[in-house]
């Protein structure tokens, strides 16, 4: 990760004021006039999504209404070899959406159409810039809900999800974005259309859906998502377990997924999360508690009811000093306030906070939020835990003061130093948030050679010429090579 | 698909004998003289795999020891430009082990050990020579098996099951291959050591793991696997309904879905395979039904107590004349055992069957089952249906006789016409058997010139040369472009 944002080129720059007068013709001979924003304050707004330590504006911004449009865009493109960048809501959190000066933004919100919802097959077909909850709403008339569940659902989009693989509070029980969606609609960066994937269980020859889904923008546009629906839980009841310790919270994770539970949600938060969160909403949470769990079930009456003594009773085993359960929708949806307005409500303890998004095997949990809780010390940072337990997904986030000298330089080598412990117990870099422009260093930890070589000649049977949001998710071998030589990365390990 | 066998090229052809005779030596400089086959009575156990109405016997074939061996074969052969076909059990039914005449097999049986298993994290890192049982078999002693179980388990390597992305009874519940591999240690072609995947719930970069798995082959060859396993469920049943129409069966299989209920296992099987399989076993079935469905249900004690009395009732309201409960497990295993032994049981019927492998949308199955009546009847050629109905993967065994002349053109034809039904319903041509050699041509009803140039682009992002199992999974853009010019191909539908 990288909090330091590289130098801005300015709009008017003489080079790229001349790029732009060379482009606009060109595309005005296809696309209505409001489909183009050449101005600077017309394309400021896109200057960065959600990681907004990163700025820069693009050269122009497109908004076409037809896949034809989007065709003829990327073939022009690919013809004057210009940098696209595609953009759905711009909620992303590591600036895969970031612009680049002599790029143009390719964004999706004009097509915001459901296009087809089949309540039979419990299949909804939708365009790209259809908000993810909008989904869920729609498909309610009948029952059904669609399950993945980013933080930011209400702005985010189904296309940024498919560029992300998103996730979200259920995801441990109904899986990420790649486990419900069925088939994308994808243009190519040489503007051919192809569909990945189909409403079959399994597809011939290779999937190129599953390697399509999280790949950030890097492999194609995508211009229609057909996505599973799923029935609405008969019941859904929570219980809220208190720790006076992190670790014992870490392995009662470990001891529900053991016992062959699979909850909605398990939801861990840590001491400075809970105190700031009930500062933040009163949702009445144990404020003198390390650690707190959230743990949700759904299912039919009987089988929550079976499932919400089983969780109690292993809770109780693990050692939680409180255990409270639900008693209706409205205490459950309590329980879950604080967490879903923990961000926020951290953000309210420091002037700045950094969330970081790693990925561990469960069982290394209890390991890393204690040597998380040394690092915290070392570098006299706090560092407030809000996660996706039961997934081994972490959001620890960093608490500094960026007008403090060397402050931001601290915590972007802590969020470091937490992201390669994630690979040093077997996990991963991400979780749901994606590489982008955040993470790119952090993946020359994570791969050889060898893969990132693998990784880039996949996205050259894509995108021949690397103009499909280049600079992103994968690094280049040149830029690894000089990470691997950065004097304070002796703590650095490789796999 | 295809059942009739091109022309074989004799293993002493003249220019096959020059290049055995030069590549020999350079074989044998780095492998033990027991590694390397290259007499025609020792390569003629590989001349097919389990579709052996073709057969073709390799250059060579060579028994590697070691991941380095591995790759200095794959290296030689790149360098020298042979062909290579990596094969496991031979199990597989869509001739994606067929050798060439001018390319070696590489055998991964030597690769047979299982190198770690860890029952706290629930894995097993097994070399891919491992077979697919044995993994249970060492997990049993922890109270966990491996999921993932296609009939041929007894005998199918993890390797093969990597590459075909294998399904099994289980696998409504559980899910394919690629849902429950995390790992998977590749070489490619040009001799690289790259590892695909990891132990955590997302990877950072593209998903090459989803993209690797089911590949059939022709992306790297695999030296090692890491698998998840799962705890053995507290009790498991079983009903067997018998039901007076094949489309009631059908239409039962999406009420149990529709009520939110996961069988592990849900089967039918028609009259002709419900009788076939009756004679053959005994295993006590209604043998004046026109169909029975078979519904496992897994979990704790509880659980399944309660799914199984939802599941008879959803079964009689359904229309089924008849629902047996198990009452115990050997009377669970009878109503598998049948079931179990279809294939051989139909294969009494007739001198030979041709096992077809499609997947279509649930919802469509009764639908399927009618027009697949209807286009039997038309092709006068009896079809016995047997398949994972929960899925929606179908197995239709078209008996036939190849004495008779015309009839094996005529199954060949009705084979193809019900895999493009397949695809006219919105599904696939393939479940869990591969395109392989069989369903080559009928991958160009699936795909489009873009999506079949993509295919091919992906490919050589992993093997520049097109080495590795040429001519299988996904056909040139000329092989399609004469199979669209059949003149019986009249009736072929494009997506």
């Amino acid at each position: 990760m990288s909090l330091i944002q590289p130098t801005q080129i300015p709009f008017d720059d003489t080079r790229l004021a001349t790029a732009r007068a060379e482009l606009l013709p060109a595309l005005r001979a296809f696309l209505p006039e409001d489909a183009i924003l050449a101005r600077q304050e017309e394309v400021s707004p896109y200057e960065c999504d959600g990681l907004s330590a990163y700025r820069q504006l693009p050269l122009l911004v497109v908004l076409p209404r037809t896949v034809e449009e989007v065709q003829r865009i990327l073939r022009l493109c690919h013809e004057r070899e210009v940098p696209v960048v595609a953009r759905g809501a711009g909620t992303g959190l590591s600036g895969g959406a970031l612009p680049l000066c002599d790029g143009i933004v390719l964004s999706l919100a004009r097509f915001n159409r459901i296009l087809d919802l089949n309540p039979d097959a419990r299949t909804a077909r939708v365009q790209p810039g259809v908000r993810n909850l909008a989904i869920t709403e729609a498909a309610s008339a009948h029952g059904l809900y669609y399950a993945p569940d980013p933080s930011s659902q209400i702005a985010c989009t189904i296309g940024g999800n498919v560029a992300e693989n998103s996730g979200g509070v259920h995801c441990l029980k109904y899986g990420l974005t790649v486990h419900n969606v069925l088939a994308v609609t994808v243009v190519t960066m040489a503007g051919e259309l192809v569909e990945l994937g189909s409403a079959a269980l399994d597809s011939a020859g290779y999937d190129l859906l599953a390697l399509y889904i999280g790949s950030e923008g890097m492999l194609g546009v995508t211009v229609e998502v057909t996505v599973k629906l799923m029935p609405v839980p008969e019941r859904a009841q929570a219980l809220l377990a208190a720790y006076d310790d992190v670790e014992k919270a870490g392995r009662a994770v470990g001891d529900i997924i053991a016992a062959g539970v699979i909850p909605a949600g398990l939801e861990m938060m840590d001491g400075p999360a809970i105190q700031a969160a009930e500062a933040f909403v009163h949702a009445g949470y144990p404020t003198d508690a390390a650690a707190i769990l959230i743990c949700e079930l759904d299912g039919t009456n009987q089988e929550v009811s079976e499932q919400v003594m089983r969780v109690r009773e292993l809770l109780l085993a693990s050692g939680a000093t409180e255990v409270r359960t639900s008693k209706d929708d409205a205490e459950r949806l309590r329980f879950w306030k604080g967490r879903k307005a923990a961000f926020p409500a951290v953000g309210r303890l420091s002037p700045d906070y950094y969330c970081m998004d790693g990925t561990i095997p469960r069982r290394a949990l209890p390991e890393v939020l204690r040597r998380t809780a040394e690092l915290s010390e070392e570098y006299g940072l706090r560092v407030a835990n809000v996660f996706h337990a039961g997934d081994g997904n972490l959001h620890p986030l960093i608490l500094f003061d960026a007008n403090r000298p060397g402050e931001l330089e601290r915590t972007e080598e802590l969020g470091g130093r937490l992201l390669e412990l994630c690979v040093e117990v077997g996990g991963t870099i991400t979780g749901e948030h994606g590489v982008g422009i955040e993470k790119i260093n952090q993946m020359c930890v994570q791969f050889s050679p060898e893969e990132l070589r693998q990784f880039h000649a996949v996205k050259a049977a894509f995108d021949s010429k690397g103009l499909l949001n280049p600079g992103k998710g994968i690094p280049t071998p040149r830029r690894c090579s000089e990470y691997r030589q950065l004097p304070d990365r002796q703590h650095a390990h490789s796999h």
